[in-house]
């Protein structure tokens, strides 16, 4: 088991099959050195961890939990750009953080990490990011989160 | 006429000329291998072909249409931004969209689909994607969709 | 003083020291010769130049003046990636604005304008950038603007 797959069960975290895309695009594309994984919402095993807005259906708290799935999605994702070699991630780049927000709504940045902190859990200095946290209307399939990533790998 | 300019003939798509920015930016920036193009309205002979919030006043077939308008102009300026040569896109790599959507829409991917779907017809395999899909409360004059794209090229 | 410090000075930007991100993130990341900056508010001596939405809340002009306290931000952390030497920017490559807004609220080509104009006045040739501007139903702490960037560096 390489440091990323340890840290990854030390944090609880099973990988899941990368989700497929719900829609004409793929998972991800490398360019160079840099991964784009497509916006993930909280898929888990078949369904959504939370569907609605922020606060008034969906609790801070759950969201955060939902950010954090969006995030695991992703890194099963690149796990598969990577052929399971998640050691090869050199750094994770940006994260972008799109949170189902009730008008006015203004934790998204609690929200969002939900999904830094698994990534520093499980790529330590490598999982250190810039990020934009961002109210949405509405998110696919009603999700309360969703979440994109730009990687380096090597 | 290369093959990118046959599957646009294909397509039914006359690439408009490059839409000029609405304001104090430029259509694209080209930086080693990736160009980024800016953030592009479903202009049209000098309208917008869909203004307003999905559904309540544009239906997701309409929305979807946009979408399709939104990105071929960004095929417009990765022409311009390669002289004309699109047989020079590499790849497709990353799409933007958000969609103009009333509290709670939740169809943000079948209307993004409008743009992938487009790519993916004019460039074949090198039109495949990673894609943000979210829903905005409001965009630049009203517009229903917003696209922006990232590309590789040669 | 460098040609980029003199712009500033001539545009009476003081530089602020670059701010501290709200959460579990870093202010930057450089991969290659690109610096992802993260989303930037617009903080200023401690608090936020502008909150609650446009136009219900802050005008036109107030959003677009806290667009430029945005980018000032953002030009502060890529200050830090590049210890002082601004001089060393080769391009603003893409400029992402979201403003807080109410629904159907379409001015956000002009509030983004506070950002790109600064950019241009700043950095001359090398400050013209790609952008995407887009409405949020809400942002962090009740930003009325968020800016992110992507800058080609030397």
């Amino acid at each position: 088991m390489n440091s990323v797959q340890q840290r990854l069960a030390d944090a609880g975290v099973i990988l899941p099959a990368a989700p497929r895309p719900v829609a004409a695009y793929v998972p991800f594309v490398r360019v160079g050195d840099l991964v784009f994984v497509s916006g993930q919402i909280p898929l888990c095993d078949g369904g959504l961890t939370a569907t609605g807005p922020v606060p008034s259906k969906v609790t801070v708290e759950a969201a955060t939990a939902a950010a954090r799935q969006c995030v695991i999605n992703a890194v099963a994702v690149l796990s598969d750009a990577l052929d399971g070699a998640l050691d090869r991630v050199r750094r994770s780049v940006r994260l972008g953080v799109f949170v189902f927000s009730d008008a006015g709504f203004e934790g998204q940045p609690t929200v969002a990490n939900g999904a830094s902190e698994l990534l520093q859990e499980v790529f330590g200095e490598a999982g250190r990011h810039a990020r934009a946290a961002v109210g949405s209307v509405g998110l696919p399939l009603g999700a309360t989160v969703e979440v994109e990533l730009v990687a380096q790998v090597s």
